[in-house]
């Protein structure tokens, strides 16, 4: 029978706990530790102040650090039939000391308070990996960009050629995108790393409990304080983390589609390594870029995870409801798929090969600097931008239609255009446009912020150096600061634990 | 070194085997059995057209019988090392009797056909099964009406009381819903029952198989013929199933809530069982609709995973694109939930019980038969359904700013404020009122087709009685010819078996 | 004062007024020539089964034509006062003839089922009229087959190179997938062309209704039973029409990234027509598929409004809630989505340039018939496929690290290699090789089902103008159908109108 | 012919101008304003940096400022020919002044920042309002608050009665979770509030622009850099956007669901005023809360908005493409719903009517207090909570079997069945039951950090109203930084436009 069955006059049936149960008590695998942890800590401060005793205290410890040792040996497995973790590890206490002690451990908590800090533990840890994940790609950009502050290429807009940057410049884009997502996991941190514990079922508890207590031995930066916002919330950080999750995932499916585009035999501006690619079981001379293309997918089903989360909490009223439980799924499937993404485009940015004079080419035709000409026609011909855009347009028509391009492009045909479309005469040479439409002089003339010159890229190259050196370093305090709190709760146990049995 | 490995210089990086084959090769054990399957068939096939050799067929099928009782033993484990279940089967293949004859089992097909065959024999088996569990659910509902046709209880629109119907009613309409849900099913089942096998790649293969072999070793109804439609269309089949289930779980869910609200002590319309309940860990009066609510929460899952599969397609070019994997966990995921959430639903209509008192007593109360005075006031007073409706409302009002219930109506507050608000009279009597108002009364009057008076419910009752047998009955033989086939080609894969063990 | 206000003290806030009918009463514009039919039916069954005199019927009939003139020539505004097209249209008539007369109009029935019946009017329109532009898109793509079928060009899959296939194959493919399209259309056709007409608020009405003469007078498949059913079904029909968008917005999708990649400058394989693209504000070279990325970007907007849809309704209880009322404008604006995006795909197939040149060209390279050789391998060497698949791996491996084609492959370099590979003397001549790897034989030799050789396609050509035919007939029969019932109806009306003219 | 087409030889396609701008101009509607503003800012800065002259600049900015008085008066409208309100408004410039004059003013940019300089600018000004009109929710349940700190009511979890609070804390509960939703909308403000003119087309641009001039004119807090991470993070604060829309729409909804719940006539807590519900067009008794669910269904569509946000993002590659544009309608209608839910929302607290004597009557049945007996058991039974849990539950059957209530519980009964139970003696009298299952003692007694007592709740809504004071000073001065800018903006282009009527 169920520890809550007190009530009912039937058991619960099979198809019940399966339906409920099942994928839930396989999650649960992820949050154990923290449900042992979250109960020392609840029952220390039960202590403290006066509402458990100390011998009771003790015994609880002791066995659910039997427990915690037999999880981490491999030697403890959760049952269906308690329902998840939290009862999992109850039954277990209860098994072992007797329900007279072990039966105060869940006093003044409820399910609903206690998943929510276990959750908070899990994710908080998992957040400070993605950061440390997410740092190391940036890493692997800002190498590539030290060695590609030459390297010119094309610009795409529409699938089509637009102008010259380099892919030092294409580097640095990506890294800003990603120190943007690490702000955003910053300021969701601080309000994950509230104290749920306390809010009981829904409003609060009739004992004194003391809420700072817990606060302060699990390393939380405060409180979140009204009982029942605390369990209503529940899926509310779900969805803001997924939400940013998926931001982030749209970056990575963006560098997976160049990275797929760019391997193309046609475009052939990269190679992806051997090992970041897979073979055909039919067609021997296939190269796929599997797992640019499975980023690009999976993306896809971070989205998914983020409307299942939300449609799950649209419509329900305040309070608890058990629809909460099923964005468990949503929230672990996810932080998986994040870190394996952006471990997969570390390792593919790391090794990839990237073919130089492929890009110089193709930064070289297509009319990729078509652009130039309007300044120069500009500057030479006393004309408005709106008039140059249309004569260059015009040129490149022509060269088109006689299948030349914008090299072929002499001082003559410019002036002859210009003198039939508005009657001017300018003077032009065939260096004024060599000068122009060369790729590198188009890259090196854009020097304001954010360009791509190769001194604004170095410029830029610098500043975020420093900025990821800081937060680098914010992201290791938060990690230690956790640590260290594990640590000294882990001496505390043991000292009470050894009491304990000094005593007995 | 994997088997397509020829043109590659290094070997798949670990993380990139763990990125792309981790979910996959979990999933593929309901494949697994089909895969067999396929390749037997495929492999016959072969045979038939005189590509294959008899003595090599027969070596295959012999291996695979092998494989196959070994899987069903329970002492095959699929592994992450080569890829997803093709290349493991081929592999037990290959090192049991060698290159040279296992290694003739993947000609002239591709794993991007195999991979439709296996989806597609797995998608047409779970849409019998689930077929036969909506029949079910149906069924429960057919035994409810029966007994129910007189319990009068009150509709809702808006959450609040609309007018009186029986609960025999309520239960028809829900068996009109899931029969719509199996012709949907039944549609799809003709299209997802053809025949992908001989695509290939994408552009099918240069050996001159015979597709209408493997066709009807199998039960297909028909092939999907262009092979790049086939390829492409991969996920196409996966939507369509998906929103099928979306709006079976729409259903479900509506039933859901309204356990959810009926069994709230403020409405106790029903009482849900306790063997479909659960209580609390911290409150000890809990009993909570858990199972409802989580048929609730994953409907949700499942529009999210139809989300996913639509968004993985979407933006693909045309042929095959690894993407595509992805799609097998919504799809696995979601005919889980579905199974599971149609017998939930099952168990907790078959088991709940009725408060038939309390739902007369609402129908009786809160003005749900005002409407039927409209008609009175209409024929009594000559004027029209607008007038009436106002001077009802007007009536109601009054009533309830008295504190009164329609019960209370005086056929002279009727006369007075008709007086009052056209200044005409007419003549009315105490009980003219009542037999109006009176729900059960007001059931009854409602005899068109499709309203909830007893004898029309009865027939409806009736007619659908005929449709369920007859689509019982399609399902039944549409599983019987698939069973059929199956037994059909083990025989056939026996024999030929027994063939190469005389031989040897 | 609204019509229903009588039991209410105060009127509707302003703000409600906007926040619930603004959007609301903007879509109505599309239902309310649907609206005025259903009304005339509905007041001539309520005539004809003697609730209402022919008197009032008359007057009603006349007026509403004269509304209906009125809209269509564009004097007649619906206004936000009114909520909704039903209470505009009520008021419009009452305000004519009097509430006396007029105020008859809505008698035994309820806006929950006259929405149900525009809406499937509506629909049904709608659904025609799609079938015939996806019909014109299929014709576009037939007309292509027939004068590419020798177009010899590369498929693709993972964005690379896999195997010659020609132009027509590819159209080909979508034919098929189309016709599929087509087919889902004609099953959600006969769903929804039912009559909801009859289910009142949610009980059907106390009135001895006939309800199969509004299905027969508008040319109705059938009738919606059971009234709790047909109100609860709201969205339904919704939440499947748009999946089934969906799934045709992915093949448009599909179709739109495969022209922006081929008009890449670097596949270069096609020319989108300068009618079909747009340029930029500051490069004066550019042309943009846009109209391409906009049909691919709005199959995103078509899978939200699904998820949209079927979000408002998951959760909600059975009967009515006005949350229905969000599903209008996922369906209407998907509807206009689905006729523009076919119409732009039509267009740019139509006027699409091909690259004869280059498709040949780039079927000629990158080892994509690489798979040929095995087959040769096989025969020659006696070899087992797998055995020949890595050999021909190693071969293009060899190739590439020479930066050499597999036009250079020469048989000394096969035999070598299956020499070193596995001991094994061959013999092959270059001339073997090259007719294996040529590219249009390589085409010629799939002509299985569905491959795609001339003969092949050609067959598939015939078979599926055959299927064509067939369907475009049945729109044409269906729209007719609905066509002369409308006119019926019209003379019935005008006829009724004289009459009444007549005894004036 | 449209100002880019110099290179093409045909006009785009009627069908193509109707796809790709029907709606965009209807959108656009709401960022012209700013594209005016934008455009002087950008032109007064070409001029400063000598790029411009200053001649050229003043008429410029007279036409600019020409044409704004216009649309102000209503009487300018854009043209779908002119695809979009960039170019609508060069056109306009242009006309006026012509090509040589008015051809200038887009030099040195692109549609691609500039778009996204109207959107940012737009944005702001939407989060400045939305901010507040959260803020005056906020304050509506602050009202509350003073008002029904010992309004007891049951708190629900499972839609089943659980523990007993206060109206109070109830709405404190919201007050927190908005708190939170702000806090969130400051964070993106920071992000959004940065300036992205000069990132050109891809690349930034060949002149020597200075980008902070333009940033100091519009007051943005900086620059985002790189001019590829410029472009290609159009969607990505609208993603981030919506997603706290999305999260502030759940907790909308969630309030709704409890307005409407309660609403009816079987909870019957509270009423909704008259002016914020509708009725029925053929009941004449209904009182609908209409409102509250659209609010709920709503949510619904900023989730499938946010949906299609992030699918129209996914999968594209780097830079520019088309698909960006499809992001500003679900943008801008998630705005348009954000704000006239939060103004129903405020509105139905404002004016609803609370049942107090409902409200006690309910927190002082159904076992609602239950919990507080284990307590009890405790204390005078020295037994371990879950032994007291169980024999609480054990009550609670018993009582239920026999139709009692918690309030008919004898302190024999618990003596028996502890006796019966655990064979433990306890003392224990009705009094001590009676003080235990008093709903107003319950509440008091929970008076720890988030409790619901009375003393809690006012010390939690003395701390919040520090914070919303703090916020909302914050919030105005962000709006007075921002219109004083636009003043100092509107002085400095009078001033120019001056000199210019002055020189001629």
């Amino acid at each position: 029978m169920k520890p809550w069955s007190g009530r009912f006059s039937k058991e619960t049936d099979k198809l019940v706990e399966e339906y409920t149960a099942a994928e839930d008590i396989t999650l649960d695998k992820k949050l154990i530790i923290y449900d042992i942890i979250g109960t020392e800590v609840h029952n220390i401060m039960l202590n403290r102040v006066g509402i458990l005793e100390t011998a009771t205290l003790n015994k609880i410890l002791s066995t659910l650090d039997e427990l915690k040792n037999l999880w981490e040996a491999g030697k403890f497995a959760l049952k269906i039939d308690y329902e998840d973790v939290h009862m999992n590890v109850e039954k277990f206490v209860i098994d072992k000391i007797g329900e007279e002690t072990g039966g105060m451990m869940h006093l003044a908590r409820s399910r609903n308070d206690q998943v929510l800090l276990d959750l908070r533990l899990y994710i908080r840890d998992e957040i400070c990996e993605i950061f440390d994940l997410i740092l190391e790609l940036i890493n692997v950009f800002m190498e590539k960009v030290e060695k590609n502050s030459e390297t010119v290429m094309p610009a795409y807009t529409h699938f089509q050629p637009a102008q010259p940057i380099t892919f030092a410049f294409w580097c640095m884009a990506h890294v800003d995108a990603f120190i943007r997502d690490l702000t955003r996991l910053n300021e969701i941190f601080k309000r994950i790393n509230t104290n749920p514990l306390g809010a009981g079922a829904i409003a609060g508890v009739s004992w004194s409990i003391d809420r700072s207590i817990t606060m302060d031995l699990l390393n939380f930066d405060g409180i979140q304080e009204n009982a029942l916002d605390v369990i209503s919330s529940r899926g509310e950080f779900t969805s803001e983390l997924l939400a940013i999750f998926s931001i982030i995932m749209t970056h990575l499916g963006k560098i997976s589609t160049d990275l797929i585009l760019w391997s193309s035999k046609e475009f052939n501006l990269i190679e992806l390594d051997d090992a970041f690619t897979t073979g055909s079981s039919i067609m021997p001379q296939k190269k796929n870029p599997d797992a640019a293309e499975l980023v690009r997918a999976k993306a896809n089903k971070i989205i998914g995870y983020l409307s299942q989360n939300l449609g799950i909490l649209q419509g329900l009223p305040s309070g608890y409801n058990r629809d909460f439980q099923e964005t468990k799924g949503p929230l672990m499937y996810s932080i998986d798929i994040i870190k394996g993404s952006v471990k997969i485009v570390s390792g593919m940015i790391k090794t990839v090969k990237i073919n130089k004079d492929r890009m110089l080419s193709l930064a070289n035709s297509n009319f990729i600097t078509a652009t130039e000409l309007i300044d120069l026609l500009m500057k030479k011909g006393n004309i408005s931008f709106r008039t140059a855009h249309k004569i260059v347009g015009k040129l490149v028509g022509v060269l088109i239609s006689k299948d030349l391009d914008l090299n072929n492009l002499k001082a003559t045909m410019i002036e002859e255009t210009i003198k039939n479309s508005i009657n001017k005469e300018i003077e032009i040479t065939d260096d004024d446009i060599q000068k122009a439409i060369n790729p590198w002089k188009t890259v090196q003339r854009r020097e304001h912020i954010g360009g791509p010159s190769k001194k604004e890229v170095l410029r830029m190259y610098k500043d975020r150096k420093n900025i990821i050196k800081e937060i680098t370093e914010k992201n290791l305090d938060r990690k230690n600061n956790i640590k260290k709190s594990y640590e000294s709760l882990e001496k505390l146990v043991q000292t009470l634990i050894s009491n304990k049995k000094t005593k007995e």
